[in-house]
């Protein structure tokens, strides 16, 4: 039943390999083009196949604009390094020490009562505009404390002009584009300015006239760039994929004020330095913004959007660069009128975050390796990146299908990796497959429903525990591990937050997860203070529902009362008594615990250890069973609960042995027996898993380990079916027929 | 130079064994005998040595008294376990679950409102009288809470007797007493009832008059005994050492009210089940409880003491069992007037803790291995203990002599060890060579003074980070090789609290260290908050001090505003600008670090690792320069701040190449540089250390490893010295001489 299958592939192109791109188009079934940043769409584009994409920067795309309005450039709020007084003397900061000054220029100009602040960090209070002085500008700008408390600390809020678009200087440094001429370092316009937005929105059909060859606007993106801050050295100095500090400026400072009637202050902003990253919690004002930026930025994009579908084109947006308020998970996207987002997959759950987006016709995965010299090289092994992207990202595409994927880069090196090529095209042919083989339906999923329970809910859907897109955190695998399981495995996963469970859980949710480090916006610090939340979720698990704790669940310290540290009812993890474990923070050392390791179901398929990551210091049983412990400490240890049950985890970084564990947690959490492990397809061996399509009755099975694996099979009502599969490989098998069916992969 | 020296070692002795005990003490040297739990002094006892001690229990030594007074037990405070309100149906909590009946009994007749009390913890708040109800007693008393709010948790804390002493509850446990004719259940008695104290008082000179042959009364102890709580099997449930919740009783609270003036419920003793465990930040009421308890037992042991004195014998107290309200560095205890003080010895901070003890004429330690069966058997090797016993306390016991030494248990089971005698009178003929080599007076110390800052300060001294006496914990090991380095380190050792600091660093400290976990009594935790107390220590170091921070000095998270966690001035660390590192929670991953290792002359005897114990999270370097890295993690850096310096060291086990660090970093930190490493003599092997006599111009240097070790002294000056030791040996050097002068050793 093999047969060629097209489409559904977007391959990077350039100019002088026409005759190449035409064999390679077809060899690939690709139909779907696009450049790349340094790379040109050859006349032969429209000829090859029926779209064409081109990248389009609205807010940075006309430099002569830029450079013909030098008052319009984006604003950041940034806040100096921290100075302490070292006696009465008057204490000078230089604000912009540390920062890169191709980069940023603080703005002197100014309300400075407004818009710089002074803050005396030992008392958490801010300074009287008439206590300090603002001398020179520029690199050489500094704040002088004419009269500083001795011995406290001092920093410096100010607002800062962006003079470069972050993306292209990262692009610029790192590809040495000072050699080239003709380049220039790109300076970014604010759209709120009414002089920028005017062109902005005239420029769009304009250059949509002169590029009749495009079928596909691929904005890159809209309006802000998440915050990237470089020091001094022109090296990354501050990163937050999500970060909203370079969102602001005069115009949308007032505009919040008077739209939203919110005070505001820098400090609003800067944050103390953490510029209200997505592992804090986030504060009621930083929320007013988010929401009142996700309001204009849909407004204005749904205007390109109408544009750009009023000449007959398509709109694409792709996921990063300055994609901030954008929110694809927040409640105005879907009206920006998107036909698609495209973004980078390097794992599952970045692949879900993408695949899940609501709203758009169809969703896009670049995946990896980007076809750039850093792999395709001598000596480089492009497949070995292919496959390994391939395997993650498999996961989370059979739960929940990308409609395309591509690739970006130079076509010119690829091909000259013929087994890359070769590798291409099996999985291309292996994602097709489970467009055609499935009859178009996504595979069959637990009854139980999950929910991830933190500080962002849907807002941040597949989004948590990130920092820098996709990148690795030592704080941060232990927990992303969790996501990364999920996004491959058969269940439905909701985001919710406090707010969304403190009168009940949803009715349809099966297992409540919490997971993270304490006091993060993800295991919720003093959310879970609050009688109303814990009694919500107590009351959940104790009428049958499951709760997964992982790392420092609910953890949470009461107030200090004069000074002196409350207990709380946790004590550390507030819901304790469901965990039946708690986190020692060295008050209960009196305590004497007779930890005894007992064998439990779920852990069958795990070794004598859990790799569990970065724990979090030590967590001892109280009523929990503990399944496996580590040095003293408990690494798993599963609780009854009234007619409820509770695992938990210190720590669960992606495996196949972990996210196997997981799978068994949340059947064993929300039915309290394992029998639902075969409620939908299962197979023996962690390193294989299965998808069931009920209305073809077909099963996917893939392998995504470097090994061989003969393993069986395990579905409802005993049915059992054996498979053999290659390394990587995947098969396709037909229940109406005895044998397995060779399919595509 | 060599001669028999005789004294300051005391033996315990038994009855059948003259002969081999005339020969013993002749040969050792002993000058004091004793008894031990389960041995009698035999008659010959006071012909053998001018001193007999006899051990002798003021609070449980007269069992018939005990029995004809059922009503005069002591009491505990204890918390039932925490229980969950699955609902609106009445909750009822068995309070004695988990607690060993045969040690304890609930006080029902008491009067319940004012000695009982239900807490809902996740208010926080005590429930009325009127909601709950309390039937049945001894094992079967339960509480119902009669309309729990749903899902709340609750405990019960309540007044309960203790129907057996602890110690010889313990003794009776582990030694099978039941089997043992005669043997009963002692029953402790509170000496705060009138009757008791008459009995008590009148009970002490009668044992005098009747002991004629006892020279020292070994008081074992006198009131209240350390908290030390069993569970259900038996098992020890809860050690505290330092706790106070066996010091409670109707008449004890009732006189803290009308003394003190103070409120008091019963949560201010079990403490949400922590019952005020030193690790925790000492609430003020507790304090006052402790000094409360320090004044009561001060004056009654006064008078006990007076009547052995009276009676013309000598009063010595073990540190230990029903020592609580003693306080040995409290400001009562000299007024006690006893002649010495006796404890175990199994490190050097615990020889320590005892040899500084002021206010007594002379300590003595009892070394290890006790003569108990589970060592000296077929088998064993008693010698290695004893080695390591000697090799730890020798450090100490040369920086502060103890007076005397002594063992305790079966001399009939040490004499089958003919080695272990040997071992025995090579370690006493080195303990005396300390006091008649030395010239009597202690070694020079650096002229740099060491202070441990903590919220206990000196009421504390040289007890940081005990849970039980001298056990290992994983959570304290880490900070506790702190204390025991600078027990045989050449300092001055103080002991500061917060508030001996915040108007400003005593004159004569050189260095603060503060060491522990977050959130604990040993780094601080919410003191730290103090503008004032952060002021100045940042005043201190600035003008020249000296600070050690380890682990997770000067922790503090500022509390939540409105649910949302405020960022402080440290930001994790308060005093993060003094140390140039702070603690990552997960809010600062956003921040690039580029962590670069240098070399730094603190560090010179230390390997590519740390052994820095458990450590507790990431730590990143702000402005300090790293000198070691674990996993992206800082183990150790050092900062200049103003005109001062600050060391960030991870965790500090106790080794000899930890000790070193410790000893480089103080001089380091206390003057920015190493000259004063020769300040006092020091060794370049850190295996090997070494006091300096001037009035007899003499070294000692001692080996405290099972290494030979050649290594060479230096001194001021330039002054040098080669030495040659065997492994544990030692030496002493006359300087006035220029070859090394065989010693005692």
């Amino acid at each position: 039943m093999s047969h060629r299958s097209t489409g559904r592939l977007t391959l990077p192109i350039e100019t002088g390999m026409d005759e190449e791109l035409v064999a390679l188009v077809e060899r690939l079934g690709a139909d779907a083009v696009r450049n790349s940043d340094g790379t040109e769409l050859p006349e032969i584009a429209t000829e090859l196949v029926d779209r064409v994409y081109s990248t389009y920067f609205p807010a940075r795309g006309d430099q002569d604009f830029a450079l013909a309005h030098p008052d319009t450039l984006t604003h950041i709020f940034l806040m100096s390094a921290p100075a302490t007084a070292l006696g009465t003397d008057p204490l000078t900061i230089r604000v912009m020490e540390g920062y890169f000054t191709d980069q940023l220029r603080p703005e002197t100009d100014v309300d400075t009562e407004r818009y710089w602040q002074v803050m005396d960090r030992t008392l958490g209070t801010p300074l009287a505009r008439s206590a300090w002085e603002l001398e020179g500008n520029g690199e050489d700008a500094r704040v002088t404390i004419t009269s500083p408390k001795p011995y406290h600390v001092y920093t410096v809020a100010f607002l800062a002009a962006q003079v470069w678009d972050s993306t292209q200087m990262y692009n610029y440094l790192t590809n040495d584009w000072h050699l080239e001429p003709g380049r220039v370092k790109e300076r970014p316009y604010e759209v709120r300015r009414p002089e920028v937005w005017e062109h902005v929105r005239a420029a769009l059909p304009a250059w949509l006239e002169s590029h009749p060859e495009v079928d596909v606007v691929r904005f890159t993106t809209f309006f802000y760039h998440f915050t990237l801050v470089f020091n001094a050295e022109g090296k990354e100095k501050f990163v937050d994929w999500f970060g909203y500090s370079a969102s602001v400026s005069v115009e949308a400072l007032e505009a919040f004020e008077a739209e939203c009637g919110e005070a505001w202050e820098p400090e609003d902003f800067v944050d103390a330095g953490y510029y209200n990253c997505p592992f804090r919690i986030p504060h009621p004002r930083f929320r007013a913004w988010i929401a009142f930026q996700q309001r204009f930025v849909a407004e204005r994009a749904r205007e390109l959007v109408a544009a750009t579908h009023e000449a007959g084109r398509e709109a694409m947006m792709f996921l990063g660069d300055n994609w901030i308020g954008t929110e694809p998970y927040g409640e105005h996207f879907a009206s920006i009128g998107l036909d698609a987002v495209v973004g980078s997959v390097g794992s599952a759950a970045t692949c879900r975050m993408i695949a899940d987006i609501p709203g758009v016709r169809y969703t896009e995965g670049r995946f990896l390796p980007y076809f750039f010299p850093d792999v395709f090289r001598a000596g480089g092994d492009p497949c070995a990146e292919a496959n390994d992207s391939w395997r993650l990202a498999r996961r989370a595409i059979v739960r929940h299908p990308l409609d395309r994927i591509g690739y970006g880069g130079y076509l010119s090196l690829a091909v000259q990796f013929p087994e890359f090529i070769d590798r291409v095209e099996q999985i291309v042919a292996e994602f097709r497959s489970l467009h055609e083989n499935s009859g178009g339906e996504r595979p069959v999923n637990s009854r139980h429903t999950v929910a991830i329970v933190n500080a962002w809910g849907s807002l941040r859907s597949w989004m948590t525990h990130m920092v820098a897109h996709a990148l690795h955190y030592k704080q941060a695998y232990s927990y992303l591990g969790v996501l990364e399981s999920l996004a491959g495995l058969p269940f439905d996963v909701r985001f919710l937050s406090f707010d969304d469970i403190r009168a009940g859980v949803p009715q349809d949710i099966s297992v409540l997860i919490n997971a993270g480090a304490a006091g993060t916006a993800f295991s919720g610090g003093p959310a879970w203070l609050d009688p109303e939340l814990v009694a919500s979720v107590r009351s959940f698990v104790a009428r049958g529902g499951g709760f997964v704790g992982v790392g420092e669940p609910t953890a949470a310290t009461p107030p200090a009362r004069d000074g002196y540290p409350q207990a709380g009812a946790g004590a550390i993890l507030q819901l304790a008594d469901v965990l039946g474990v708690d986190r020692e923070t060295g008050w209960s050392l009196s305590t004497d615990r007779y930890p005894k390791v007992c064998e439990h179901p779920i852990a069958e398929d795990l070794g004598p250890e859990l790799w569990a990551g970065e724990r979090q210091g030590d967590v001892f049983a109280t009523t929990a069973s503990i399944v496996r412990l580590h040095d003293g400490s408990v690494d798993v240890a599963v609780n009854d609960y009234g007619d409820g049950h509770a695992v938990y985890l210190a720590g669960l970084p992606y495996s196949a042995e972990n996210s196997r564990l997981l799978h068994r947690a949340l059947i064993w959490a929300a039915t309290g027996s394992l029998e639902d492990l075969t409620e939908v397809w299962i197979a023996d061996d962690p390193r294989v898993e299965v998808a069931f399509y009920p209305s073809v009755e077909r099963l996917f099975a893939y392998n995504g380990s470097e090994a061989a694996i003969s393993t069986r099979l395990r579905g409802p009502g005993g049915t059992e079916v054996s498979v053999d599969l290659a390394p990587l490989d995947s098969q396709w098998i037909d229940l109406a027929t005895p044998a397995a069916t060779p399919g595509e992969a």
